[in-house]
């Protein structure tokens, strides 16, 4: 048996890796709501300054680095590897932003579960001796998801109810072997899993199904009830994500009742901002997290959460062909570094 | 300073994972091709049974799992986790593939370089200790390659001489703790790079000078000159990219002349098959490692390789925005396993 893995899902780290820093870029939406002055930046332009949205959202992951390097005084050629994905088609975000910076990089795809699938990962790799410092990272932007997975968005195309707003922003976390921050004491490997749901706009029923399996199977391999937890936090479920996976809990007898909270109904106001029923997107847990939940985590207002990335493995193509959407999520558990 | 760490990109593994079992499924073209007899299952069905090549391909990831599953002796409960990824847009293939199956996922994207990325990763996550039995994992299909990337096959486009020919094909690889077979002994992380290539048909030249990065970092990181190795084996190059690796090597005093083959030239026989350039894909250097090297890896005819996967992160939109075509390359050295 593996020496640090639990059941059949879960691993603990016994050298507790740290997010020694964090940080987060957001777009002007996402400034204005109530997560807004948790954020390092908050940019006015759409573009960032780019000649496409596609360059944008590389440029929001390329300050995203940028930010966090400066935060933790170090240089990039500190860094030892950056794990990184995005919603974008070849993941061109990711790959364009650490493009001939002589930065080694995985890349991954998770959909929007990547900053939980990057922290899982580079604890895994700063804990097992593997690296010193390990940056996971992810982004997603409105205006380049709306038009590869749904329509352009001169198209002007009505919103259904059960339809998210992709966040437009970047998160960083810097995990290292030592240092002061929270850190990283177990993690959760989810499965794939579709319960039929073939609507592209209604992304948190397609996560709901993964989104248990995973809190579960890490309660199970870690004998962590939600007692132990501050917060649960899934990344985008969204309103209606959110209330069908209390649904589902609850007909399994998991109580997950007060502990629960979403990131998608979290980073907007949906009272002055009409988002439908919510926020999702990478950029949705992950400026939560690097903005948000961290500092939380940094002060001690929050001891320890589970941080659950939910992703709907969204296929425009297999969509077409009449099937159903897949969704998988990853669940870190983050504690209060302490002093 | 991380204890496994070596250099700037690489790291040991001083508990050396074993690739106890591995399986390649392999297109008909790919069967008639000079390694056809090391595949274990050649399907003349360029569908594999499914209504369309997509579902195809995640078909082809399905065999090549339970093949290797059943040559391993194992049930799918025994695997600890999947790391996979594929060409399609959101890797559908791979998600597909364990859709439902209960089986911990990790989805990656590094392109064609998928097969030692996850290698790589399976190796970490076995001698970190954070699991027993991982699998690493790829595929890719001609034809949803093509339509994805190019031209739809209807349209009968005619291919230019720098082309290259995408493998139809699926190979897994099992990483133990302990058995018999091949083992990983270190490993370098590529960096994402690129020299102004913009031709999505000269994917060899977009990966060139990622892969000399990563070989020549992999040297000076292990102290490991060409002589210590048996073959130092790329991707899927082809054979204008190979020409383009030992040119730039040349240039920065590096020889690898004798012992550089790549999996694109080995894989079909462009004398008869007509394939240009050579072999590509995420398939190309899974099928190649999978059903060739590794025997010959295992019976000692092969002592001690470097295997590096080249993957050209194409997207077919950052191409029509007027952008290069980066690459990146990460490398696995597995010695004979003895006896």
């Amino acid at each position: 048996m593996a020496k640090f893995k639990r059941g059949k899902h879960s691993f603990i780290l016994q050298d507790k890796p740290v997010i020694t820093h964090w940080a987060s870029i957001a777009g002007k939406k996402e400034g204005a709501g109530p997560l807004g002055q948790c954020f390092d930046v908050v940019s006015q332009d759409s573009y960032f300054g780019q000649q496409t949205w596609e360059q944008g959202e590389k440029k929001l992951q390329q300050m995203a680095l940028e930010t966090l390097i400066t935060k933790a005084r170090l240089h990039k050629y500190d860094i030892d590897v950056v794990y990184s994905g995005d919603l974008l088609n070849q993941c061109i975000g990711s790959s364009f932003s650490v493009c001939n910076q002589n930065i080694p990089h995985l890349g991954l795809y998770g959909a929007c579960s990547t900053m939980a699938e990057s922290l899982l990962l580079a604890s895994m790799t700063v804990a097992g001796g593997f690296a010193d410092k390990a940056v996971a990272m992810t982004s997603s932007h409105f205006a380049s998801s709306e038009r590869q997975y749904r329509f352009p968005l001169g198209y002007g195309g009505q919103r259904t109810p059960t339809a998210q707003w992709t966040v437009t922003g970047s998160g960083a976390a810097l995990v290292c072997a030592q240092g002061k921050g929270p850190k990283i004491e177990s993690c959760t490997i989810g499965t794939v899993r579709e319960l039929g749901i073939k609507d592209a706009n209604n992304m948190g029923a397609a996560m709901a199904p993964a989104a248990l399996d995973t809190i579960k199977a890490h309660m199970e391999d870690l004998n962590a009830p939600p007692e132990d937890f501050d917060l649960i936090v899934t990344g985008d479920l969204g309103q209606v994500g959110k209330e069908l996976l209390l649904e589902l809990a609850r007909r399994e007898g998991l109580n997950l009742g007060g502990k629960l909270t979403d990131c998608g109904t979290m980073v907007f106001d949906n009272t002055r901002q009409d988002v439908h029923a919510g926020g999702s997107g990478c950029g949705c847990s992950a400026i939560t997290l690097c903005g948000h939940l961290l500092n939380k985590l940094n002060t001690g207002k929050l001891q320890r959460i589970l941080f659950c990335g939910t992703g709907a493995l969204l296929s425009p193509t297999s969509t077409q062909q009449g099937l159903p959407i897949p969704g998988v999520c990853h669940a870190v558990s983050i504690i209060c570094g302490g002093n």
